[in-house]
């Protein structure tokens, strides 16, 4: 185990009866909010109007940014940034998933610099002063809202990088799992997805002494493996919300992490694929995660890969090598269980761009992407040509 | 599961080449140090130079409490407070385990009100200001490092009673796993008992709908029991120490028990004993936790049990009675094969005084203990003597 440091301060504030309190929880950093969201699902599903009336309720003035789109681009920033400043916020209030709180973020940390977010984005140091964030979360998916980590899309640049600033953690974060209950099917599966991808990023690596934080993230992987297909039929079932919401947060706060120094393989992989097709993250994710690992099964890794097998999905198999391939064979059928789909072909990707993606993964990673195997460009391009 | 707030702000500092940052996380919050600990171990083991090595090469002025007991007493924070107030520090580090921490946080609460630590004991609401507390860890077991809670003896008084209050959270906890390697094996068997019994005491419940809680909880039961019996012939594994160490931690800090509502059982039977008798702590939670299991173990709770005993101990029996009789079982083996004195009269435990200690343990819980199931003064005999 290495030395690390483990300093996630964010207040949660969970369950369906606590948003009275937000108004309380605001005050305690600012008067004059940037009400962040989406494309008005808020709005009919009446969270805008709780939140809303919240403000109002303690006197709360806020000015709004709106119609953030999933893989938030930097130009909403750009936008959010001019109404901030113009209206002098001092804090701001992300209500949304990963994209409306990713994008805040950003706001967050650019809000005191004379630069184009952008910049900030490439390189999170300049961040020195930031705007305190609250979260109301209304999807289970990418744990932004406990973690310093935010992910931005340049259409332009075709770039779709991650930053991370303890400066933008948020200071509170509300989670209600009912505000889940109208997140559409496909949504709530992509959601799955991401955050099992995130616990399987954490846990594969190579003989690190982490046994207590790998046994955490099997907990992790069965509570999703228990309760995905549970929501698939019962979207309104407030324990598989709630367990799906919490399990959500804690797959990538740092815990599961905590002592390890595994990177991470799929999510550059899959970075890829969204900067240049705009396609669902989550979906993305469990497409590329059954290939990776096959691509990953040596003599080295088949021990790991084993006990994912026997520990996550129960496989009885004593034999390494023929548990792991039952491991990757259950994990992928899970995926198509649940509805994913499970090709690139299907979710619009081109196959003549696979080797441009492919080239521009390993370079964003700075030449290879080192994690549970080490991958070079022609081992992510055999990945995306069998996840084809 | 029910609504709650996770809010545990403890700066974690792991590893074992971490304590140069001491100075300057000290300096965050003061320049005038109680240092507190306990019999004297740490000059033994180079502890104290270490740490006094620290405060002096950062220019840190500090003041002494030594020698505070196993069961810390309430004689002890009155000395602290005396010391404290007349040297006018503004921090106090905490060098040691539960005990020294758990005074010092007395000291913490206590310092800016004008009357008897033992009152704050009985009523932490009193607490509105506190002075900042460091910890530098010694022994995994209480977990105190990370969470709001303090227990204290009153030796006249014979009370062993516990408070609660988020001003005496420590601000931050170095956790060297090094630091643990001289700890003698009983104490670090009581250790591995406590925080096994931490786990047990926030898992058994019956359908709190916290799964993903569970899960966590029994990944923490296996960690323990993978490690306990390595570190007894191994004790400067540092794998093992590290594992430990960081489980300790995440046992009670408010995760797994997060959305439960279920009331320990086990503790409150325990502290009579040791207010009674001055054993160790850890050790009688070991010796209780089997007999409270076979108390409780009745047609409702057979499935939670074997449960138990299927995820934690592997038992392959499908019926969940016999499985649940194998759990308790196996834990009772656990307990024995680490070396456990595994009865109340092995451990100095008078006949005599079992059934006042029952009838205290529930007067003092306000008439019965409310747990996995509610235990009123004749159960709690009952099971002081099936211990004994």
């Amino acid at each position: 185990m290495k030395d690390f440091v483990f300093n996630v301060d964010t207040k949660i504030i969970f369950g369906e009866n606590q948003l009275s309190e937000l108004g309380k929880e605001i005050k305690k950093y600012g008067k004059k909010v940037l009400l962040c969201y989406g494309g008005g699902s808020i709005k009919k599903n009446g969270i805008y109007d709780d939140i809303t009336g919240e403000l109002k309720k303690d006197g709360i003035e806020y000015v709004e940014l709106s119609g953030i789109e999933p893989n938030p681009r930097v130009d909403s920033a750009r936008e959010g940034l001019k109404i901030a400043r113009e209206n002098k916020v001092d804090f701001i209030l992300a209500v949304g998933g990963g994209s409306v709180v990713d994008l805040a973020k950003l706001i967050s940390g650019a809000y005191y610099l004379d630069v184009d977010p952008w910049q900030v984005v490439l390189d999170s140091s300049k961040i020195e002063k930031a705007l305190p964030i609250g979260v109301v979360l209304t999807i289970a998916a990418t744990g932004t809202e406990m973690d310093p980590f935010s992910v931005i899309t340049n259409l332009e640049t075709k770039e779709k990088l991650s930053f991370a600033s303890d400066l933008v953690l948020p200071v509170f974060s509300f989670m209600n799992p009912k505000y889940t209950f109208t997140v559409p099917e496909k949504h709530t599966v992509a959601g799955v997805c991401d955050i099992m991808s995130h616990t399987m990023e954490n846990y594969f690596s190579l003989g690190d002494g982490c046994y207590f934080q790998n046994k955490l993230s099997e907990g992790l992987l069965k509570t999703c493996i228990k309760y995905g297909p549970i929501l698939k039929k019962d979207p309104k079932n407030y324990e598989a919300r709630a367990n799906i919401m919490w399990a959500s947060t804690w797959a990538i706060n740092g815990l599961l992490d905590s002592g390890k120094s595994t990177s991470w393989s799929v999510h550059p992989m899959e970075h890829e694929l969204s900067a240049f097709f705009d396609i669902t993250h989550g979906t993305g994710l469990a497409i590329l995660t059954p290939r990776w690992l096959e691509h990953c099964l040596d003599e080295e890794r088949q021990e790991t890969i084993g006990n994912f097998a026997r520990n996550v999905f129960d496989v009885k198999e004593e034999d390494d090598l023929k548990a792991a391939k039952e491991g990757i064979k259950k994990l992928y059928e899970f995926f198509e269980n649940l509805g994913v789909p499970m090709s690139l072909r299907q979710v619009g990707i081109e196959e003549d761009k696979l080797k441009e993606m492919a080239d521009l993964a390993v370079e964003h990673a700075g030449g290879k992407i080192k994690g549970f195997k080490t991958l070079y460009g022609e081992d992510v391009y055999q990945i995306y040509k069998a996840s084809f």
